[in-house]
């Protein structure tokens, strides 16, 4: 299997830590977001909507979309849970990760860690701090005297919710008053087969800015 | 079973539509996002998040997020496909659906049609149209020569995508440029068991702006 990825993108990330969890090899293929390089013509037939992650199954099929590619490698492993209810509730969270987590704490790093732009984005990045600290808010409450988000051990909502939780710092949220997410993160990166997130040196960039 | 939500909420269609399709019984509760019912304590007893649709199952356990709650009610019917790619492939349109399409196209539909603040929402409704309209040529790309989304018939990534698509001209997106996604509109609109959406009468408000 290849995985196309980026290494700052915790959407990617998602997919390297489930891998890791799972024992399973496969082959990464760096694809560089600000060069466009998810924009060519050879990227798009892998995914038309011209994102990573995407991969490539030992048939030839491509499969986008980070949290479907969780859930379809996680099939049969006990990061799905068994029960359809339970299923259910998986995706549920995971809808929620894209939808009222993603766009706010995920983006606010992207500008502020990635392209290291504070002040250029600084009023976009002050729309995004509310509806941030909602979504925080919203698993402070499922987890105060919870494990995980669904059922008794981690599952791919904890993946997927943990990629771009454990660096909400990155994009000037402040996990200080969420203690009960704070002890979940430092659940999940104690579950044996963890893997942690790489990082591109800044200085191999030659400045002060990312390499990307 | 119990649905909550608001017709004039497109994720909250999806359901009442796929609901048509297996011709299944359900209680409609009505919930006035703008009058924040979806706010309350009883009603974030049920969806911690506070948004709409919320479905109530028979043993009285909750779940939210419109594509969730399609996957949820679609296992072990057509509209859900049997093969694990396939079912991966209709959850990457779920994805895509929820993070690339509806945050520009049924927001603009939400400001312009549901508050009739096209003028106040101007530079916002700006940044939304090449998002937007990307979405729908992503879609474009993929229709032509393809009946419906993944495999040959109608599935819960027709669901979702129909719901905000087929009502996009309400968000001032131009279907004209799109002929494979009118096509495939005509198509799942023409499928046995189809329920239209329905519209809260803007004269049942007393005055020009929607009931809510």
């Amino acid at each position: 299997m290849k995985l196309y990825g980026d290494h700052e993108s915790g959407n990617c990330y998602k997919i390297r830590l489930l891998l890791g969890h799972l024992d399973r090899s496969y082959e990464w293929v760096d694809v560089d977001i600000l060069a466009r390089e998810t924009r060519t013509p050879q990227f798009l037939d892998k995914n038309p909507n011209g994102r990573v992650p995407v991969v490539e199954l030992d048939d030839g099929n491509h499969l986008a979309e980070s949290n479907a590619i969780l859930w379809y490698l996680a099939r049969g492993t006990d990061f799905l849970p068994a029960q359809p209810f339970d299923q259910a509730k998986t995706l549920e969270w995971l809808f929620f990760e894209q939808y009222s987590h993603e766009p706010y704490i995920a983006t606010s790093r992207f500008w502020i860690h990635y392209l290291d732009a504070r002040e250029q984005y600084a009023d976009k990045l002050a729309e995004k701090r509310e509806p941030g600290y909602h979504a925080l808010r919203v698993m402070e409450r499922h987890l105060a005297g919870r494990p995980f988000f669904v059922g008794p051990r981690m599952t791919i909502a904890d993946v997927a919710l943990y990629a771009y939780t454990h660096v909400a710092g990155e994009g000037d949220f402040d996990l200080g008053g969420f203690p009960a997410v704070r002890s979940w993160l430092d659940r999940v990166a104690a579950v044996p087969g963890h893997v942690p997130m790489r990082r591109r040196s800044r200085s191999a960039a030659g400045g002060a800015k990312p390499a990307r």
